[in-house]
């Protein structure tokens, strides 16, 4: 009657091999749940860190590691086949691991193990993150609320994917089951490919002249953001998913011979149309909490650059009983005021507006 | 002995020709320092509601525009230069207009007026809008702290510069002094690279399966931002500016077919390059009010969904004493709680997560 609780799926301790920002994090969303956690990494340190903020036990303090349900590999992506194997040869734990790519491990693990092992082994994929690295930057709320992809191949063990769909629950993301090979065409469309044209954006402002850059608005931070990401994780991520990131890297190619051409011959109607098309690919994200996307307004709302004055405004909202969908702060050069970007129910924007124009705020749709 | 107000620069009426989004605008921002503002358009309707919300007065109904000081053309781009020589031969006035790109209108009013009228125009772009138009979606604020590029040619009459600089002001913008050739180089690739490549990548979620949307996070959200806008506006802004924008995108595509060749032959140190460059466009964005770039750090912060808990949030920042530079609301499908990430100074950001901490926030950097 109703639903097992995930613990109930979570047998036994977990083994995290890896100690890093995700490893740690991982390690301490776990313990929120009282789970037994051991932690293992090739520097000692890192364990140290992670025990010390309570992410789990040394695994080599550990009486034995034989009672241990799951193992969760969190290494960097050029070393995640031998730890999976490692993993899989040294007992009979199920296996997962939290690389961003899935297909290519996958071949590499299932070329040195046999079948009965490799059925132990489930990939997944949590979609979170830092521009930090290392257990010093982990959190137990990194996963909240966000997309965790578990990828099983067609042998896995069904108790397996079970048991890692249960550690994304625990750690309070939301679990997507889907094939390793789609993952990767996935986040080479929603993750990879975002942020190689992000960086080729950015890469035609870096020699540009100051006096040009002092033009720039909301609109370029927003797309170039991203490309602010360390190269050295991205470049592995990127040859780790080369085949479908061609793939789509070589159809933009196409659009973009395409958008050139339409340019270049003034054919106003196939610009359009292109951009008509983008225009589709925005509605087509998924909207806040998975439903569909909600129709949302923006209230302009210029607010003094003080401590204080944006709780004041939204203070203000919260009273006035609009809920903020999203915010975007405009960074613009010169005045000690910041424009502030409110995101309401489309229904709800026109009233906002009136209500804090009325307790003196000064704002535009 | 102090600078002259730049009220003093402007010493009759300003007549303002269009009364949409921008001369609506430019009417209300006026209007605050009591100048003296006439409004004309095609359509009556548009001059109705504009002079209704306190943008100006009629045109018509004025009884003289003899003494008009500064006429604003800001009117659709196809009809720009019609309504610049129209205004240069009215009268004596300085003339400017609002238009996204600045060389092909000048060029087209060159070829029409002799030296002396083309003396009094200088052309000008504010780095402002809304994803809606009309005079209803007007406010006085629109400019606040915005950049507003002057475009003087070289036969501008400096008096006719002085006058638009000052309007840029009045309207409580940034004056960006640049030639009209340098602007629209400036803003092919601060502002219409980023749009065009953002709707490629927009373009490729449009028949993506919706389990891969699934995945989209933060990242693929900011970069397709700006394709949600109107692809009817967006065409003329990039066929008035074709030749800087067709330069910028053969450029790209070059930096896009060394990318292709790197991914595809697995030349990671290339990679790791191209993404490098990225990382240095990024750091080459200017800062907050137009100074160096200042370090900040990501402060992450579980909100749960109800309207007041984002003020909560930042009442708590605001007492803690930490300015908030930037914040951004991550819509993850799936749990009714928000990740809120908040840009601090960074020799704040631990100052800011401990102190949260202590009055029971959920956080993590």
């Amino acid at each position: 009657m109703g639903e097992e609780p995930a613990e109930a799926r979570l047998t036994g301790p977990v083994l995290v091999v890896g100690a890093g920002l995700l490893g740690t994090s991982i390690g301490l969303a776990l313990r929120r749940h009282g789970v037994e956690v051991l932690l293992r990494d090739v520097n000692p340190q890192n364990v140290t860190i992670a025990s010390s903020v309570g992410a789990g036990v040394d695994a080599a303090h550990a009486s034995t590691t034989a009672d241990v349900a799951l193992v969760v590999v969190a290494v960097p992506p050029d070393h995640l086949a031998d730890e999976i194997v490692a993993a899989l040869e040294a007992g009979d734990a199920w296996v997962t691991d939290v690389g961003s790519v899935k297909a290519a491990p996958l071949e590499a693990v299932s070329a040195r193990v046999d079948r009965d092992r490799l059925a132990h082994y489930v990939g997944s994929h949590p979609m979170a993150g830092s521009e930090r690295s290392g257990p010093f930057a982990a959190s137990s709320a990194l996963f909240d609320g966000r997309p965790w992809a578990v990828t099983p191949h067609s042998d896995a063990n069904p108790a397996a994917v079970e048991a890692v769909t249960a550690l994304a629950a625990l750690c309070g993301a939301t679990p997507v089951i889907l094939g390793p090979e789609e993952h990767d065409e996935a986040v080479a469309r929603t993750s990879h490919l975002p942020h190689l044209l992000a960086s080729l954006v950015a890469g035609r402002l870096a020699d540009a002249p100051p006096a040009h850059l002092a033009l720039s608005g909301q609109g370029v931070r927003d797309v170039t953001r991203i490309a602010a990401g360390d190269p050295a994780l991205w470049q592995q991520i990127i040859a780790g998913n080369a085949h479908a990131v061609s793939a789509l890297l070589t159809d933009v190619r196409e659009d973009l011979d395409e958008l050139l051409e339409a340019v270049g011959s003034g054919d106003r109607a196939r610009v359009a149309a292109l951009l008509q098309r983008g225009v589709e690919g925005t509605a087509a994200i998924p909207g806040k909490h998975g439903g569909p996307a909600q129709p949302t307004a923006p209230v302009y709302v210029v607010v003094p650059d003080h401590p204080g004055e944006l709780a004041r405004l939204l203070a203000d909202a919260g009273d006035i009983g609009v809920n903020v969908e999203d915010l975007h702060i405009d960074h613009d050069p010169g005045r000690p005021v910041g424009l502030v970007e409110l995101a309401v129910a489309a229904d709800r924007a026109d009233f906002l507006r009136e209500s804090l124009e009325g307790r003196g705020w000064t704002s535009h749709r």
